[in-house]
């Protein structure tokens, strides 16, 4: 088999069979082939796109390049969610503990953030003593006697997709369905999951901008996933304004709690209900709404939190009591500059200001402060005052409210009408 | 700069300006760009093509990526001229002579044969003693007293070009019109003569298999030449089936002599008096028709082929007695398999059996057999019966008959019905 006809196939519009895909992910895997290969193949996929079986084979290739979490050892049936990235997105640590409270398992590898979405992992290690870094027996451990458990990846799980990725990354092949699809697939597949619920985000803060794309990238995923064998459901949301009202890390956490406390903001309290419900009916639990209302009201959820930041070393007593996260040095108030309803906030431009303030990372390794960030006071579609203030900014280095206020104040628009109000749950793939 | 901003550009259907292709072309040149940059970039190029003026800036840039012949030493009108390629293409052999004797230098750089289509120099080095290989002053030299020179590639014209096509040839990006013509074009603007006339070959022995494809390629290269300030004009000629009678090399140069005798068949003879007219129109010369039936009747075209024989180390009593040519050891009759009229003699498959009786070779650096290759009794829409003798093989190796014969009736189709007859001269593009 040579690349050159890979290539050549593809290229013309023809089908790769499951023997090419396996032959090209091996080479990849194995670093055989030359990426100059690699790279003109992906171009050509970008044009000529894979079918659905092309994409499920490519998948399967890739879950199955490296390592795979085994979770046999993990007694029931275990649940897993991934979100495609968001500004504000902590709702994995509000749905896990309500799943978990309900009885059904979650061991969840987790990622850092990038860019202007954060990530579950930074987030977490705002509270004092958390560990990340879990060993796989003390990770099914934790799991098998509390319910759930959220690491790092420290496995080499689809290393051909981390291969694959960093030339994408670098050649514009990135954006292309069947690729990105398969890209998180992959990662989800090794990761051994019975049920999978994917959180689709829309919109300007979301890598899918339009309804059309999200769906499109919904509806391949869950393809992957029951093509797969795993129970697969997909949610499409709203990502054109931050979720919640805070974007950062402790305070995204502390927003979290809130929320299990019964008492976080409308659209976060909403969506949290929404996924895990979706995540117990994958697990084929009777009355889900129910058993979610339930386990917050009594406050089952919160405490499957603290046990969960307990196991992991991490001081419980930060759940029941958020006074005691670190604050911030220096807030500064951003104040509304007309009179009128916020027509639009940009979600991405409210994540690149937050990462500017110290929340988030420009490159890998890049180290974050965990107090700064974002609060939004006001959201699109609200009334403001000029002179009103509409968010604080929270930092350690004052040096960094000059331009993260110049960014932030960039994402808002105003305007005389009241503006239409979207939903924040578009729809649901499965 | 960056390649991913090209390639992403490129990708999304946009124009490269000039600064962006010359980073490219400098980066390709100087092996500075990774290659999986430069094969994705090709792949959005085959996808998204470039227009007139990307194809001129990418053609300038990789014609000044290395040496350039400088032929001001040279006195008066300079003349070049490329074919794209066939089988049984001695063109240059009998045109450069006669334009010499007209007055118009040639200062020619020409290949080798590869695959089914033979080189110009190594049909020359059939002669005993010629020299292909020649300083750049002795070249000048012998332009400046004879008119005409025929030598290999020494000098590093456009290696740009020589980077990227090994990189497009392994990476099916190859055949997009742009790239084909900056190739083609490249290297004749770093020949530096001033009119260029391209014969483009169209059907099944050339790279351009339909008309369309032909007149494409075509105009993109005149369009290149005449907008790098030469005077260019192309002919599309056939290719559907071998021009002449002969395949191989020494036989192809004994045909071409015949041809300045005035004793060549019919369809070369033609073809060479219109390309050395066309040639002389380009220099300027009046009546030029005129001109090539003189130097041609009077015998000083064959006398400057001989000049330039001698020039060349060469023994030019070969081209005035053409029986001193080495005769192949052995010869086959190849008989018609049914009565009626050949209705098509695929020439790519011709130029196949004569490269596997040795006159061919398969990859660079392969030795050939001058004596060896074919000659066609028969050709298209001539009638034949069963039995009768339509070809000759000619080898120094007995055992290459088997394979080559059956390749060559395996080019052969026959019809009960006179087939159609197509022109051997198309058109014209200037």
């Amino acid at each position: 088999m040579r690349m050159y006809d890979l290539i050549l196939k593809k290229r013309n519009g023809g089908k790769l069979t499951k023997e090419e895909i396996d032959f090209f992910v091996k080479g990849v895997t194995e670093k055989t082939i030359e990426l100059y290969h690699v790279s003109a193949l992906m171009m050509a996929i970008y044009f000529k796109g894979m079918d659905e079986e092309e994409t499920l084979n490519l998948t399967l290739a890739m879950a199955d390049s490296g390592e795979k979490m085994d979770l046999k050892l993990i007694d029931g049936i275990k649940v897993d969610k991934h979100s495609t990235g968001g500004v504000g997105d902590k709702t994995t640590l509000a749905v896990i503990p309500i799943v978990a409270a309900c009885g059904v398992k979650v061991a969840k590898m987790s990622g850092r953030g990038l860019g202007h979405t954060g990530g579950t992992i930074d987030k977490l290690e705002s509270i004092r003593g958390f560990q990340t870094s879990v060993e796989p027996d003390k990770f099914f451990d934790i799991v098998n006697t509390h319910g759930l458990c959220v690491a790092g990846q420290s496995m080499n799980l689809a290393p051909a997709d981390k291969e694959l990725y960093a030339l994408r990354d670098v050649t514009a092949t990135v954006d292309n369905l069947s690729l990105i699809a398969s890209s998180i697939m992959s990662k989800k597949l090794a990761s051994g999951s019975d049920c999978i619920l994917l959180d689709v985000k829309v919109g300007s803060g979301a890598f899918m901008k339009t309804y059309e794309d999200a769906e499109k990238l919904a509806s391949a995923m869950v393809k992957i996933g029951n093509g797969a064998g795993r129970k697969t459901v997909a949610v499409i949301t709203d990502m054109d304004k931050p979720l919640g009202n805070t974007v950062g890390n402790s305070i995204e956490v502390i927003e979290a709690i809130d929320t299990l406390k019964g008492k976080g903001p409308e659209d976060f309290t909403l969506l949290t209900k929404a996924l895990s419900a979706e995540l117990l009916r994958l697990a084929g639990i009777e009355n889900p709404e129910e058993k979610v209302e339930e386990v917050i009201s009594n406050g089952k959820a919160l405490r499957k939190l603290a046990d969960m930041v307990k196991a992991q070393g991490g001081d419980e007593n930060y759940i029941y009591d958020t006074s005691l996260f670190e604050k911030a040095e220096f807030t500064r108030e951003i104040k509304a500059e007309k009179d009128g309803y916020i027509s639009h906030m940009n979600a991405e431009t409210v994540g690149i200001a937050s990462a500017k303030l110290g929340a988030g990372r420009e490159k890998k390794g890049d180290s974050i402060d965990f107090t700064a960030g974002i609060k939004l006071l006001k959201k699109t579609g609200e009334k403001v005052a000029s002179g009103e203030t509409i968010a604080e900014m929270y930092t350690s280095d004052k040096a960094k409210f000059a331009e993260a206020e110049r960014t932030f104040l960039s994402a808002v628009e105003y305007s005389s009408e009241e503006a239409k109000k979207f939903p924040l749950i578009y729809g649901k793939i499965k």
